[in-house]
Order: structure tokens, then C-alpha cells, then sequence
């Protein structure tokens, strides 16, 4: 098995490398000179974290693309990185920001000049290079909560609830950082779904705090399920403080929008239990089935009534890096956060103030994501055109991903219904999962270092999000254009095909 | 006393503000619905960090600005935030990568269209829109090796080494939170002058690592101590497990800047004692006084020897925030890190890949920064004419700000040979200090809520940077234009008279 081994070598490059712990030297006193930082001496919290989507997988990647790694068989690299090709209107803002000059120039249309000029004369010294106030700049937070109020048919949103983050992770990390707090049994749970996005996993691990698994289910569309969340939380206090669900919607991985229903039944829950609810809504713009509708955490609390909105505290997190837009390098981001306690607020704007500000170029192109062209505008006809061409020809990956995926024997896969992701179950024949757990590395990782090595295709393998024991997984971006994506699923059958044949061939392990 | 009556309430607003803490609700099935979030079950390492520099001074400049807080006497604005008239060419690189489409335009020099479409092609999808890989992107790490290895005469600088980050503060807390280990007296000591820069200490709280203060000899310019260095170590041994030595020059607040010998004596100990040594290098551009060079840590290490270049654990870390440029709002930065264990240095990428990658606008600000212009290029003459009459004006206005500050009675101020601010002792007569003691408010924060009241100049206390007991200050930058700094130091000076006198005055403190 000449392939594994090289595998095996790759795999271990970086991860069990100790070719220098015992760099030991002597110092002038004739004391040891040791490392001060080593695998021994990490804050074992920094250890313990896992992140799958910057993982190995992507690393090697990384590394074949710049050639530092040899590819067995042909090379084609399909590396899925999020890159959307954006609107004009985020790009020409953030320019006219940037170097105010341009504003004199009479190749930038009237309405994207309108929005700099706003945005510049909410920053300091009317500069994007000046540092913003920790919460983001004024105006823009004001133009995010008319976006939420339009956005859920008049409900009330203050913009004094309004916090521009270094995209979505950085509220999420903050709000987080805030809930975690006791000891033992007393030690703050965070209830959050399976598969999951591994900020979440990552943050949790950093923090010690508590994870408290609730599992979709895949069976029905990845749904979550009202008794799944209340056997988790019964299970958990057991052991721990149960404090925060974390709901992503649409999901990532999943791709499952949630209905107005089962929101209802989250909030009555974490009313019920005093739980914090934060709701990851930043595929809030990408949903694709004609079935599915989004709706935020906020609106349906609202319709709760007050002794609802009124009392449950909420976050709720949008980004840049989504949407139609994709503009993730700016790290554009905000949260809103209601109920929460006076003082408490005090507290976050505190801890928000030692990171100075969000990058100010990402609340600029923020700004213009909430504050889209309007129809008299001349941005206008243009703006929607990208927009509706971006997220018909997402809506059509999604479905021919759903389609082509479900040809391909030993691969399910469940509606795309929105975000930006497929996540299908695959079969991996028992051989195939022997030889992995003899590597050391889970089934599905052993499965995709494989695809990347003989396709080139980069996916992310189940076990990094999370999935009942037992199931593998893969999750793979809609992204690439069309064209691309079709090449790349029948390749990517073809290879599973393969993958099946060669281990059904070989002999049945010995158990 | 009613202004003082007026100063405690507005202190205390948003800071004791008890009144939603008895919001209780009954629930459908008749139990309470408290918050699930207040002061006594937030997260204590939240509650302990503190943060002068955005601290309740700041805000209520804030609030005073934005017409939120009436103020009792004439109103004049003054809050020194950070902003430089900055040079063309990072705007212009900047809106060039944000909206390729200029690079068209005759408008832009050429040298700036250049280093804009390298960039790009450094770039997922060729645009700042995409993520970056986690360490940042590759051609702009390898600028700044190249910058690295000139401005220390030839001393090697490998890019692999080299990670952007969200401005400095992303590198510093990264780095601090991989060595933050141990419980009891095995718990992680993190050496930090005193005065310091209060990330730092912020930092630490969060972290639960213990802060060891090793104090900067104000009679001798701020000067660092050998001796006090192995007075505050052998001291902690006692109590922790000291494993870092934070130095930051120049200083922040307090403006010194580093002799070789001195950084030779610091590296010694650090070797002799096993410390990883962090050095915030955020100011190295900016120095002023005659007499004083900038040395670099790495380039002080490379000159000791390979005994020390080989072993000793450095980061270093620098920003687009300081220096001639001042871009801050782009929150670009980065470290470089040297002799790291190559399984941590694994470790500290997956820890990094968590934020996905830092702004990548922030970023190509970055690489201008570490890129000048050179003799031949058409941006060369504006450029460093501009960086000529940035550094020249902040020359002038530190020994300005220091001349005159040192004709008031009661003040201070050692010379301010580098980074942005003076940090004068001021004297507070007793009778203020009890007053300030029975608010339950620092005797300098006082001092500067009545300044910013009476005068509308925005200073922040000397407390929240710490100090020797009994010692007050405060910091003030030196960044308004010279005209403006001078009507502000005349308009301190009559203050700190006004409140000498005052004090003076009133009968002496009861004991």
C-alpha cells in the first residue's frame, strides 16, 4: 500500500513533527536553554481547539496550489474558497472611502458618492484610517437598524443595540466570552447543533466551556427537532449550567432553513429555561427553496408577544462575507442584542473596546449591504441585476448539487434549501473505515485527503462539523460557477465510484 | 459642592445603573424569568478587565460630542483621537485593490498601480473581497521579510515567520493566549512594564494569567531597569510561573526609547531565565530626540550571537496604526515570530485560521507600509516629502508639548523621545485626593473628568496605565496640529492652576 503510507507521511507533516523538541542548548551559566513554548508547556485550551474549515485538509491544499506538495495524479485545483463575483456598488463605496479624491471623479454613479460621503462623515476625521468608536461608527449603525425594521415588517430595532464586529465570528466570540463563567457542575453549558459550524466547537474549547451537542436531523431535512433540544438539555444539566443555544439559520454546514414554527419553539424553550438565545442568521439573504422563507429570531419572538420580546435575551449575527455579496476579506460584520442587562451592555462595550475597533472598510461595506440601492437611484437596475443573477445561479447550484449528488450510489443528500453548502452523507465501505482508524485519522478525512489527492477538489471533511456516530459526511460550497461545479460533481463521482469498487474488492476486515 | 454632585451622577451613570436589575417576569407556568445574563453571572475575567484608553472618560467625550451630555462651562472639543494626514499612496493602493476597476484610470501613479495589482494577484479571486489564507496573504509576507531584513542592516527574516494580523493588539493577545497555562503557583506570569500600554493588562484579566509589574524608572526618562527586571522576577517566582517579558518601544505611554544595551540586558535575562519575549515595536518609526535610535529586538538578538539568535523565543510586532501613516482604521499589522516550536507554530496557525484571516484592505495598507517608494519611482518625492513633514511636526510638538508642560507648576514631563504621547506626573493636592477617595473614583481620573468638563480636552488618567502608588499622570497625545496642541497645552496649563489654587484653598484634609 505504497499510496497510504504516502499519505500517512503527508498527514503527520506539521502535526506530529519532533524534529525539534530536543533543541536543547546550553547558556553561558551552564543552565539549559529549553524552549519556554512547547507541546508540553501550550495553554492546553489552545490544544484542545479544532478547526476544520482551515484544517489540514485545506492546508495541504494551500500547499498544492503552491507547489510545496506533490500531487500523486492529475492536478486540477479546485480549491473552494468563498469569492463571489460582487456588485460594483460594495467595491466602488469602499474606494470612494478610501481616497476621497475619487469623489471629484465622474466615473462613480451619484448614489454610491451619496453613500461615501455619509460613511466618511460618521468617521473620524472623515477617513476610514482613523480608528471608529468600539461599537462602529454612528450612521451606520443607525442605517443597520432601519435595514432590521424594513427587514421584519416594522418591528422596533434600536440602534443603540447595534455593534459592527470584525465579521460575524468576532460578536460571536464576544457574546460568547461573556456567558462563560463558574465551575463543575456550575460551569456554563452552550447548547449547539450537530453538525455545526466550528467556531462555535472552537470557541467553546478555548473558553472550557461546556458543549452541549443537540443533533438535527438529517432524516428530515436536517430539521431541528423540539424533543432532540430537550433531551439535550436534560441530559447536560447533569453535568453542567446550560446558559446559550446557538442556532445557526440557515445552517452551516446543513443548509436547512428553519420554520416559523420551530423558531417559536426555540424561543418558548429558551424563555422557558432562561437560556440566551444567539441566532447565526448570516445566510439570512441565501435561501433558494420556493418552499422556505426566512425569518429571524427577532420578528418571531415579536409576535410572541411582549412578555417575550421583552424579556428574552437575544443575539443575532449578520456579515459581509454572505449574502449576494461574498465580501468576506473586508471582515465586515454586525450583531444586535436584545434584553440585555444595563450594566451587562456596559461590560460588552468594554471588552469590545480593547480590540479599538472593527476594520472600518468592513462597516463601510456593511453600510451599503443594508442600505441597498433604492428604485430611483442610478445604481439601481444594475445592483438588482447582479443580484438576481448571484443568487438565481446559486439557487440553481443548489438544486443540480441535490440532483447529482443523488445519482451517485452511496451518497444522500438533502436539499440545499439555503447558505452557501452541501452536506451529504456518504457511505464509506468498512474497509475503507479499518484502514483509516489503522492511519490514525477519521474515515472522512482519510476520504477527502484522498479526493484532493487524486482530483484536486477540496472538501471539508463530516467529522470537522460534527455528525451522529457512525455517519461520514462531506461538506462542499455551491460556489464555482456552474459550468465548473457540474465538472467537479461528476468527478467527484467518478472517484466515489471508485472508491467504493476498490474497497468492495478488497477482502472483508477481520474483526 | 454641586459640581461635584454633578461629576459623581454622570460617573456613575451606566456604571452602577441598577435599575433593570429587578426585571423579573413570571412565565407561562408561573416562574420567574430572570436575565440570564447580569453582572453576578457574567463571566468574572470579563468583569476584571479594564481599558483606560476607551474608558469612561472617553465615552463621556463621546457623549459630550454627540450632544448626548451637557457640559457646564464653555465647550471646546478637543478629543485627541488618533489621526494622521496620511500620504496619497496607501488610499490609493487601497481603493485601487477595492476596486480594480481604477487601475484603468489615469488618475493614479503608476508605482501605486503596481503595487496594487501584485497585491491582487496575491489574492483569492483577485480581489481584497475574498478571505486570505490565515497567515495573510503571501506576497505581502514576503514584502515585509524584505522590509524587515533592510531596516535590520542584512539580519536574515524568513516570510514563514512572518503572520498579518488585526493591528498589533490581534498578534499580542494570539500570542499571550498560546502561553497562558498552569493553575496556582504553576499559573503563567506575564512580565509587563509599569506604565504600560493597557491591552496588555486587559489581556491578562481575560486570561486569569498573572500580571507581573516590573516599574520604568521615571527619574531616569523612563528608562528600563535591569535590576528591577530581577527584582519584579524573583519576586513572582514566589507566586506563578513567570514565562513572558512584554517591552514595548518605543514606549507607550510613556515615550522613551530603548538603548541597545539595554535591550542587550533584557535578551540576557530572557535567555538566562527561559522567557519568551513579546516586543511591541508599533512605534519603531516614530522617534524624536536626537540622541535616540530605534533598535529592534531581533536585529539587538542577531548581534549577541547565534547562542541567542537560535534559541531565544521573540515576537515582534508592528501595525499600519503608528508611525508616519496612522492608518488605524484598517486594522492591519503583524508579527513576526522567531524560533518558535515547530508543532506550537502549528498550533498558533490553526489558533489563527479561527478569525478566518485578518482584513485583507488592512492588509495591502500593510504592504505599502513596509513597500516606500524608491528614489525612481514616480510616488517618491510626495511620499517622502510627506513622511518628512509628518515625522518633522511630531518632532517639534514633542519637545513643544514637554517645554511647555514643564512650565506649569505641579507638572512634569520627561522628554518624549518617541511613540505618540507625553505621560507627565502631575501633582494633585490632598485635599483633591480625599475628595477623589470619598467619590470612590482615582485622584487622576477626577483630575481629568473636571478638565474634560471645564475645557472639553480629552485626557485619559495615568491610573489606567498604572503607576507608582501615590504618583498621578495622565496621557495626552501629540497628535493635533501644532497650533491647535499649543491653545490646549495653554488651556491645561490655566486649568491645572485654576485646580491647584482651588485645592490649595480649602482647608487641609482632616486625618
Amino acid at each position: 500500500y505504497h499510496r497510504l503510507s504516502i499519505m500517512s507521511t503527508r498527514y503527520s507533516r506539521g502535526y506530529s513533527n519532533n524534529e525539534n523538541k530536543c533543541l536543547k542548548k546550553w547558556n553561558a551559566n551552564g543552565k539549559m536553554r529549553e524552549k519556554s513554548l512547547t507541546m508540553d508547556t501550550l495553554n492546553p485550551q489552545v490544544k484542545a481547539v479544532e478547526y476544520a474549515v482551515r484544517g489540514p485538509i485545506v492546508t495541504k491544499a494551500g500547499d498544492i496550489e503552491r507547489g510545496l506538495q506533490q500531487v500523486t495524479t492529475t492536478y486540477l485545483p479546485i480549491i473552494l474558497t468563498i469569492h463571489i463575483n460582487t456588485s460594483c456598488l460594495y467595491v466602488q463605496v469602499v474606494a470612494l472611502c478610501s481616497f476621497p479624491e475619487l469623489l471629484d471623479s465622474s466615473s462613480f454613479p451619484e448614489d454610491a458618492k451619496q453613500r461615501a460621503r455619509r460613511i466618511l462623515q460618521g468617521c473620524g476625521g472623515q477617513s476610514l484610517g482613523s480608528y471608529s468608536a468600539s461599537q462602529g461608527v454612528d450612521c451606520i449603525r443607525q442605517d443597520i437598524a432601519v435595514y432590521i425594521e424594513q427587514r421584519d415588517k416594522g418591528v422596533p430595532a434600536d440602534w443603540d443595540n447595534i455593534y459592527l464586529t470584525t465579521g460575524a465570528s468576532d460578536g460571536i466570540v464576544s457574546i460568547l466570552k461573556m456567558l462563560v463563567s463558574g465551575q463543575g457542575r456550575s460551569r456554563s453549558g452552550v447548547m449547539i447543533p450537530i453538525p455545526q459550524y466550528p467556531l462555535y466547537s472552537a470557541a467553546i474549547s478555548e473558553m472550557e466551556a461546556v458543549q452541549i451537542n443537540y443533533y438535527l436531523d438529517e432524516d428530515n431535512c436536517w430539521a431541528l427537532d423540539i424533543n432532540e433540544l430537550h433531551r439535550a438539555y436534560q441530559a447536560a444539566k447533569e453535568h453542567c449550567h446550560p446558559r446559550v443555544i446557538c442556532i445557526i439559520n440557515p445552517g452551516n454546514p446543513t443548509g436547512q432553513v428553519q420554520s416559523k414554527k420551530c423558531i417559536e419553539e426555540v424561543l418558548h424553550f429558551a424563555y422557558e429555561e432562561n437560556l440566551f438565545v444567539m441566532s447565526d442568521e448570516v445566510y439570512q439573504d441565501n435561501v433558494y427553496s420556493p418552499d422556505c422563507q426566512f425569518h429571524s429570531f427577532k420578528k418571531v419572538l415579536y409576535e410572541m408577544g411582549p412578555e417575550y420580546f421583552n424579556t428574552v435575551e437575544l443575539a443575532s449575527f449578520h456579515s459581509t462575507s454572505k449574502g449576494y455579496s461574498g465580501e468576506c476579506g473586508f471582515r465586515g460584520g454586525y450583531m444586535e442584542v436584545l434584553n440585555l442587562d444595563l450594566e451587562v451592555k456596559a461590560q460588552l462595550v468594554k471588552l469590545l473596546s480593547v480590540r479599538l475597533c472593527p476594520p472600518v472598510s468592513g462597516q463601510a461595506a456593511m453600510d451599503v449591504i443594508v442600505n441597498p440601492p433604492l428604485p430611483h437611484e442610478p445604481s439601481y437596475l444594475q445592483f438588482h441585476k447582479e443580484k438576481r443573477a448571484v443568487l438565481g445561479a446559486l439557487a440553481e447550484k443548489a438544486q443540480m448539487t441535490e440532483q447529482i449528488l443523488n445519482t451517485v450510489p452511496g451518497i444522500k443528500c438533502n436539499p440545499v434549501q439555503g447558505a452557501m453548502y452541501a452536506f451529504p452523507r456518504i457511505f464509506i465501505p468498512p474497509r475503507a473505515v479499518e484502514e483509516a482508524m489503522s492511519l490514525g485519522i477519521s474515515p472522512d478525512m482519510m476520504y477527502c485527503l484522498r479526493l484532493l489527492e487524486e482530483t484536486g477538489i477540496c472538501l471539508v471533511p463530516g467529522s470537522g462539523f460534527g455528525q451522529r456516530e457512525g455517519t461520514y459526511h462531506f461538506r462542499m460550497t455551491i460556489l464555482p460557477t456552474t459550468e465548473k461545479l457540474k465538472v467537479l460533481l461528476e468527478k467527484l463521482r467518478d472517484f466515489h465510484i471508485k472508491f467504493l469498487k476498490e474497497y468492495a474488492s478488497l477482502e472483508e476486515p477481520k474483526r
